[in-house]
């Protein structure tokens, strides 16, 4: 391990008067015998602890120490030999939860993850509200960047031993690393776009009030809404390495791209819309326990799953007949979501047999329903909802809607905002590829990082036309990239001299500059695309749901 | 000025669409644009300050940068061009007096210098007092550090503007260091002498509790006995520089010594004995208002001055006559000491008539006692109080003295003590110069550092063997080196790596370990010496006071 910090053990020569070097030297000295090469640092504190610690420990100590970007710092010092306990941490710093893990940094194991909400959500679910909750306002603020260290610390709590790792690394976008270190984020949103700090580095964590001995490593972005989440992402997926043509995107709120290899990386942001959290749609819910994450529509029923329940138990909204078969595959996606539930819950210990009703519907589920509607040709390719294609369908407040659940019903308008998303993210693909003179079956593999590329399903998001039609295998559920990305660089400080080389590599495409954005967005706004033939496979799809119909 | 701070006036470039560079990388491409090489760090508590102290400047600021060893760090950033207010702080840390300087660091004046008494003096005057006081006790130790620190904290109330100061550079000896840094000192005096740090360096303020916005930096010790003191002196006087072998004598309770020129340096230091800050002496007392500083038998008569008089005013101890003439000279190296004295009672305004009576004696007036009952006769070459010479000679408790001032005495065991401490000083350098080749009077300079270089006469010095007999104008009162060297490394941070070469080429002489030693000794316990030949000029102002004299 070359990681952001070390543990060498030490058994010292002991003073005599042939040897009078002070504690400090003979400490320095003995750390390069046993090859430190880099300075190191002792800071006073450390000083301090050296007599009589030295004495009682025999001389035989272990040190630890931290990398602060140009040397090693010793942050601890111990008697005798401590070195197989050494921990860092690895922060994703999300706006709505904070994953944190602790690591075996002698060996790269992780320990243990744990997750909290991000006590920020009390000024508001989206990132704007918040910003404007503190926006010039220094009390504010500071309440704020005292929820976003908390929220950490929530995390450290449930990590024995974190209080005694030595580094972290703190991966986030740039408002949530504005915060964390307590700046106005105003600027993150508000044009030109100049942030405060995009490179904050190495900071002492008890300057961040983070009960840590050593420093906090924060991911650097790249610009306001290309945060320090995508480049831990880059560096976990290793897309600046590779010869092959990688897409890299991160959907929420909004949508982050990159698209490259080793020999050049394009990037961008872009409003992707909320409805991909739940946030537009009438009935839409965060991905919680009572949400609808999977959907599919079999003989006229709708089935769907719902977040809390077991992951083979589906719910069925009758259309014309009762379902036959449960299909269990489509509901495996769901596992994990649920074994999150039941750990959240571990003390009430939900009864299983105690089944949970449907309360809305989240992210995963919104993209099932509009797949299988359109498979089912209950909608058409512009979306259009068509009530003669079954009961479910119905018209209320002056729209139609289709009743996906009892009394839950996705309508109209829900899917249009729906479908101006997905066009969004797959218009801002489109334009990055052909900005690298590729068409969009030219890039080999497809990351989706996030809980969006952990829960969709693969074939609904194709099937809509967000993602392109490729070999499923291509496309890649990157996962919390930027938490493993985060682990990496803990892991191994070389990653550092990636990240400077990312950085500057990367190019920055602005949409808005593009000429015929607005043009391509409409192009993308039928389902799968108006181009049909970019979707093959969804067309196979369509003729076998729905015989005889003529493309 | 190449200085440990910098201040830097900076316009920047306003945040555009097509320039929405971070504020950080902003003010870091702007600072390397105005020609900074090096790295630069900038820390959460200033990446806090820069919204909106950059709109309200209308993004014209100072940036103000300390170096911290190996970076500059970005300590505090100001609306428009303060960089005429651009402050340092060199502090001498002595055990007794602590003095600092406030520097202009643009142009290196000096803009103030104050002192105060170190507050480590309510547990002793002497080190070992105040060593043994907190040895092994944490909370003592706090005690100790904190009045330290609060000693430096009342010299920097003093001086206007410490506190916008950026950096600090300390220079004292190995024990202040320690309780500076909050260490036990016990290790500096107890064998193998191995103590707990001897190049601290580098230290934030804040975590020394001093309140600056920069870094302190501490001179780093050669070894125990030999402190960031004298390797400041060294600094000072360039003595590793020069052509010509210098002595650097700093004279104490202890005595330190340097020899050495560009191509060697050897250094040792030995217990010089307390006589010379008139710590055995029975009437003897620090110089102080008070105290005898200067000493003159004439006719018969012993004049003497006391601290606290003006400089021409003197008190005469009647031996056989009446005192004729007033010897202005003798009094003059008194009048800065009175200066001081009269700073110090500033508010109280000294009545100019009243005069002060004498107390006890101090270093510089023994020292002139001494050489003037030598060449009056009173005492023999072995320092034999001769009674038949003065009826101020006369027996007290059992052993002969001299009333040197109403009711004060000076007995045969005090002459004794302090011949064997200007022995043991004289030894020092003798073996010393013996050790690189060289025969006393092969020396070229002769820098007498510290209160003693600046009150002692170099005539009573030579006159009692203590210093060489050289030409006088090369004996050089080398003042508070300590303190001009703190200045010099403030102002020109080259200097740190001569500071790493000094350290390096130094070779510490361990006198104890000299064979001969006590056999030279010996021989110098004779007035001015048993080799009467080093002494020409003695041996003249024998002849001249006493006519007829056999030498």
């Amino acid at each position: 391990m070359n990681g952001l910090s070390r543990k060498i053990y030490l058994e010292l020569p002991l003073p005599t008067e042939d040897d009078p070097r002070s504690d400090q030297q003979r400490i320095l000295d003995t750390l390069a015998a046993a090859g430190m090469k880099e300075l190191v640092h002792i800071p006073v504190h450390i000083l301090r602890k050296l007599y009589p610690l030295l004495d009682n420990a025999k001389w035989k100590i272990t040190v630890s120490l931290a990398w602060n970007g140009e040397k090693w710092e010793v942050v601890e010092i111990e008697e005798g030999d401590t070195t197989a306990q050494h921990y860092g941490l690895a922060v994703d710093l999300g706006s709505t939860t904070v994953v944190a893990r602790l690591l075996d940094c002698n060996n790269g194991a992780i320990l243990k993850e744990v997750s909290c909400f991000n006590k920020q959500i009390q000024w508001g679910t989206d990132i704007l509200s918040r910003i404007f909750y503190c926006k010039d306002n220094k009390e504010k603020l500071e309440e704020v960047r005292r929820a976003t260290v908390e929220s950490i610390c929530e995390c450290m709590d449930k990590l024995d031993a974190s209080h005694s790792a030595l580094s972290m690394v703190v991966a986030g976008n740039t408002t949530m690393i504005h915060f964390l270190l307590g700046m106005d984020a105003f600027c993150v949103f508000y044009t030109p776009h100049a942030v405060h700090a995009d490179r904050p580095g190495f900071q002492l964590a008890r300057d961040l009030d983070i009960p840590l001995k050593g420093y906090v490593y924060c991911y650097p972005s790249k610009s306001n809404y290309l945060g320090g989440d995508i480049i831990s992402g880059m560096i976990d997926t290793e897309l600046y390495k590779k010869d092959e043509i990688s897409v890299f995107f991160d959907i929420g709120t909004n949508g982050e791209l990159v698209i490259g290899n080793k020999e050049f990386l394009l990037c961008g942001a872009g409003a992707a819309g909320p409805a991909l959290e739940g946030g537009v749609v009438r009935t839409g819910m965060r991905a919680d326990v009572g949400a609808v994450d999977e959907v599919k529509i079999c003989n006229g029923n709708i089935d769907v799953h719902v977040i809390g329940n077991p992951k083979d138990k589906y719910q069925i909204m009758h259309g014309k007949k009762t379902l036959q078969d449960n299909n269990k595959d489509t509901v495996q996606n769901c596992a994990q979501n649920i074994e999150e539930y039941l750990q959240e819950n571990a003390k009430g210990k939900i009864e299983e047999t105690m089944e949970i009703t449907p309360q809305g519907i989240c992210g995963s589920g919104i993209i099932d329903l509009i797949a299988e509607l359109f498979l089912e040709g209950w909608i058409d390719i512009r979306g259009k909802l068509s009530p003669e294609k079954s009961p479910l369908i119905q018209e209320r407040d002056n729209q139609l809607c289709v009743e996906y659940a009892p009394g839950l019903y996705f309508y109209q308008k829900d899917i249009d905002e729906f479908i101006r998303t997905k066009s969004a993210a797959h218009t801002m693909v489109e334009i990055m590829l052909r900005e690298s003179g590729l068409d969009l079956n030219q890039a080999d593999r497809f990351y989706v990082a996030g809980a969006f590329g952990k829960h969709v399903s693969k074939e609904s998001a194709i099937t809509i036309g967000m993602y392109p039609d490729m070999d499923r295998d291509h496309i890649i559920n990157a996962g919390n990239s930027s938490l493993e990305g985060a682990q990496k660089l803990l892991l191994n400080r070389s990653l550092l001299n990636d990240i400077d080389q990312i950085l500057e590599e990367m190019v920055y495409i602005q949409f808005a500059e593009v000429e015929d954005f607005l043009e391509l967005m409409v192009a993308a706004q039928a389902l799968p695309h108006t181009d049909y033939k970019r979707y093959p496979t969804v067309m196979e799809k369509l003729k076998e749901r729905q015989k005889g119909i003529k493309l």
